[in-house]
């Protein structure tokens, strides 16, 4: 395992610029930290190893032939995003994901803004199955660091697709899906009511503004998950949970 | 209205001391942060006010009459704990919930750790009209002024009760409670197949560790929510939004 003990080193620069939206859209690459992550089969470009854990984790280490390094605490700390963290940090490449290969259940969210509801919402894609996620531009970056680490390790299972909500709704209908906007309003359908089609899409709201204008004028249904006391609404992971594990037992999956 | 401008007034010490779990204990008070928490009916101590968004917020302003306080930007950063804080920070005392008048159904947080999922759920126990909510000692203090944001409010609709483990276990068996324990065992029941009895409680697990064992060997009845992929378990928030709609789906209220 090669050793880096300057934080002038090379390899060290690049990997604090991946905390960078801009460098990890230019490098396609992303930084994941936790030993957790090492149980997928997914293939780390590298992995960065601080030194008292390297004989902790060699096996889960083992499992890769990639690069590998090794750093001190105080190296280690300038890379680190956690505060009580395991002393692994993993650089993976994007995947390369096909539009021309979507499957006929999507998911699209719709200007999620909050880091920890993306990543929840990612996890829980990937726990229902719903493997393809399209986000609208003004997502947050599902690649940062914290996105990262609420998806446990779930980002890994995924497809994900940034589109201008122009190119969403043109793939949308171009393929025939079923449009389910997620809405407060009492007027739509409760969600336990839903009717699936061949080819659905389901869409989830940003934490303020809910769905936009566009996607909810274009949808083909509109459901509600009603609110049974004088509250207004819920969280959209919270949300999203409720809706897609019903779409799963319509389905009878569960 | 009262004007503070010194940051060695014994109110704005008060106020900072809230800040700390011993404090809020102590006094049985605790802040919230934003004007939302002013659509709810409940009577603030004390209302602090930044002088720029007096003029803003007159009419929630003057649903109560307690008492108000003017401060400038520079004091009021000092006791704001958000980054585009909307200029007001409410003292609320905290309830005074008897344990002698429980509803039939209940809510058991065992160790929650995140003050986002403890948030997160007890909004969701307010949409879902799960008023009473038994909390572990281990779990995280919901008058953390992380919570209060993101129960947006719901903290004030709910009732909360921090007891031991011990004292929970007696409680619900002396008064006949089911008890329903959230477990990620393939063993266990899915949630969608629970039967519900007169008198329901419901455990949610820590983040880590899920449900401790003597919660676990007392209950009645073991449900889990299937996850369709390789990936291991639910957020805690996400599994109880999903299992409390499903609850108010078996009885019909939806």
């Amino acid at each position: 395992m090669e050793i880096i003990e300057s934080k002038e080193n090379k390899l060290i620069k690049f990997l604090k610029k991946l905390k960078q939206k801009k460098y990890r859209d230019a490098e396609g690459q992303f930084l994941a930290e936790g030993h957790k992550f090492l149980d997928y089969d997914t293939v780390p470009e590298i992995i960065i190893v601080r030194e008292d854990v390297k004989d902790l984790y060699i096996e889960k280490l083992d499992r890769f032939e990639c690069k590998k390094i090794l750093v001190n605490e105080k190296l280690f700390q300038e890379l680190s995003s956690q505060e009580n963290s395991q002393g692994i940090i993993i650089v993976y490449s994007k995947k390369n994901n096909d539009l021309n290969s979507l499957s006929n259940n999507l998911v699209i969210l719709d200007d999620v803004a909050d880091p920890g509801n993306l990543g929840t919402i990612i996890r829980l894609c990937d726990a229902t199955n719903f493997k393809d996620i399209i986000l609208t531009k003004g997502t947050v970056d599902a690649y940062n660091e914290k996105v990262i680490r609420a998806t446990m390790g779930s980002i890994l299972n995924v497809n994900l697709f940034y589109l201008e909500k122009q190119e969403i709704i043109k793939l949308l209908k171009e393929n025939n899906y079923s449009i389910i906007a997620t809405y407060l309003d009492k007027e739509a359908l409760p969600y336990n009511k839903i009717k699936l089609k061949e080819k659905n899409a389901v869409i989830f709201g940003n934490e303020g503004r809910g769905i936009c204008d566009e996607f909810v004028s274009i949808s083909d249904c509109k459901t509600v998950i009603p609110i049974l006391s004088n509250t207004e609404s819920l969280n959209v992971a919270v949300a999203s949970a409720i809706i897609l594990y019903k779409f799963r037992e319509i389905e009878g999956l569960i």
